[in-house]
């Protein structure tokens, strides 16, 4: 008999209904023997609603102490949903009992709307679990030092579930959500993407972090740090099904070494359209010039991307790089207001209509010639490149934002990423 | 420059329009120079909703453990309240943090959904106004010593702002409400019902214990016991009226003696018609009986309030008392399968077409005939009376609920209560 993590996603709590689904899922898994810890979403709905209330109060909350009131306020919705779920299970005839962030602790540095999870204290849920009961925990949320409730930023519950499947060494996290697995490319842009059965960490972490919005980024690294076995699977089969089957189903993400598994070059084609744009033009090129750039970008908890730096002509250079789009503006004020003056750029400049495309596979370390296969593939379909970076298992342009389903499509196909591999057949 | 906490209603915070108005009614406070706590309630309508939700769950939720995450659940109302109310008054430029009753802490008992307030830490607090906040703590609730969120009932958070006015020796306590003070009786009831300018701590804990509704009951206990002086006044006058006018408008509850003050017999007439009457029939009339018939109630959490005994005869009695209706099924249900077989009663029988009306003054101590004058006004209008009890300040009888606001208005012509008393005017 193992220990499971389940993660639901606010689609699957979406109702009373679909909460009482899932508890007839968990209380399944449960009288199979296993000990179950459950960490839901909020209600669909419920974050932006909560949100939305702030919003109307304060339109654009920037300081350390309004984002703390956002925080607190936002959290609420997964403390609902977990009383509810508890409630579900006990009415299934399941002893559930909820926690809290707060209650379990998980413990967060203080960054309000961003946080990092810093530990888990497991002593609360041991007792829990070894008193028969199924364990409900809060996803998206912890406290600081100080004690304040913090959030972990949108889809931080799936961060929170690995953080306690890692905290307590379960056999395995399962995210149960509105998509069956991990795909090689979004199914809404190329009808003939494929589930992969499973995928490798690194390959997860570039395709989570490049926009599959399939699991949190911050999940996979905490999965990866602490090899956390990690399946994502749908929570719309119906309930009732085999474990076995539901155990079987889905995208796992696996720690397996590249040498073991048979796979194709490349496995997936990620996007990001939630990314802009910014240069610094004519930039002294003199030692700690990065740092005086993007230091202050940090400071104001600017999460950077991409990140070119040209070759400088007459001791001058231009740098650039991208920001989540939600914080474009804040970003660009702060530069042309402190940076710019501060190191006498020429010029800041910003676009925002941008988008980031990517070929990810753990294949590509030992094959060359796939980024050239990426540009010409590109380059047939007439898509101007604006910059390009590299990993060992990835490829990414930024492109401009109209060809996004285009440059997705072609590359797909360019891959050959519709027909399933003949190992994995 | 004093201390003063002000608690806003549900209706008060019933959208972010209106906690825009407590937010500046509260910062004209502060910018007065008083040192300002304020304890709101959820948003009305939103504990209901809770509870609503959980409710087709779990239709019936008896067990400690349910209601356990019915008071998760329902506590997340004022925990959005408080967030949404420290962003309006920062919005308005006034430093103000929240604190949910975990982060107080207010420490409770650990009976679920209907806790008692045991203490209130106010170091948190004192230093958070000290470094010039508004302090805004969430009515309704604190936890208990397991760490466990628990909520104090319906209409706990008058409690949560006088225990908290009591912990910091504030100078007053302002209850902002939907009605504009306590008055000789429901005005939906009896048109010609005046608003007292002030009432006694004692009158007043009869009044709102019978159900004027205008104050929970527990925050009247706990101004007496700790002499918080506490006004009760309409959120809906303009923010923008001078301090001094929301001052002297409402109703002071005092703490002055009887002497020093000049005023009716009969302050108010008060009505309840949420109790449910239960009669044992045919009780063996030995010491103790109460008490095993009691006992069992108090040890399900019920709250009995009229209790009646009568005169033996041929060694058995008969023992009457209400309940909440709500706890009528629950009542009902134990004493006829575990007090009734166990102390050898012939019947157990109850009412919940009743209403309790009653007549409190302070004056009452030292006039006769006022119960007199009462009965003979019922008798008058040809009312039946099924149960009578006096105190010292007040007289009550249970009738038949159809004659409620019949009984209501005729007791409030014949105390003349609706012609001001000449020393009032």
């Amino acid at each position: 008999m193992g220990l499971f993590v389940h993660k639901y996603g606010g689609t699957s709590m979406g109702s009373t209904e679909r909460i009482r689904s899932v508890a007839q899922r968990v209380a399944k898994w449960r009288r199979a023997g296993h000990d179950m810890v459950v960490v839901p979403s909020a209600m669909s709905g419920e974050t932006n609603r909560l949100l939305g209330l702030a919003k109307e109060l304060m339109p654009h909350a920037a300081t350390p102490e309004a984002m703390r009131e956002l925080d607190a306020v936002a959290a609420t919705g997964e403390q609902v949903s977990v009383g509810l779920l508890a409630l579900a299970l006990q009415a299934e005839g399941v002893p559930a009992l909820s926690y809290a962030g707060w209650q379990v602790p998980v413990r967060t540095d203080s960054a309000f709307t961003k946080a990092r999870v810093a530990s888990i204290d497991e002593a609360r849920v041991r007792a829990s679990l070894a008193a028969g009961n199924v364990v409900i925990i809060t996803g998206f949320q912890g406290i600081d030092p100080l004690g304040n409730v913090t959030t972990l930023g949108r889809g931080g519950s799936d961060t929170s579930a690995v953080a306690v499947a890692a905290a307590l060494k379960a056999d395995e996290c399962l995210i149960y959500t509105d998509v069956d697995g991990v795909y090689t490319s979004d199914p809404r842009i190329v009808p003939e993407a494929r589930r992969l059965g499973s995928v490798s960490f690194e390959e997860m972490l570039e395709l989570a972090s490049l926009g599959s919005k399939v699991l949190q980024i911050r999940s996979v690294e905490f999965a990866g740090k602490y090899r956390v076995p990690v399946r994502v699977l749908s929570s719309f089969t119906p309930w009732d099904i085999p474990i076995g089957d539901e155990a079987e189903s889905g995208t796992l993400i696996t720690f397996e070494e590249y040498e073991k598994m048979e796979r194709a070059i490349v496995s997936g084609i990620a996007y990001n359209r939630d990314e802009a744009k910014i240069s610094v033009l004519g930039v002294p090129d003199r030692p700690g010039i990065a740092f005086q750039i993007l230091g202050p970008v940090a400071d104001a908890n600017i999460d950077v991307d991409v990140i070119i730096q040209n070759v400088s002509h007459d001791g001058r250079t231009d740098f650039s790089f991208t920001v989540p789009r939600n914080d474009y503006q804040r970003a660009l004020d702060l530069l042309k207001g402190k940076v710019q003056p501060a190191i006498g750029a020429a010029d800041v400049r910003g676009d925002t209509r941008i988008c980031k495309v990517s070929i990810v596979g753990i294949g590509m370390k030992s094959h060359s010639g796939v980024a050239a296969r990426m540009f010409r593939t590109l380059s047939e379909e007439g898509i101007n490149i604006q910059m390009i970076t590299t990993s060992e298992i990835k490829t990414s342009v930024v492109i401009d934002e109209k060809y996004m389903e285009l440059a997705v499509r072609a590359l797909h196909k360019a891959f050959e990423l519709d027909v399933a591999p003949t190992a994995e057949a």
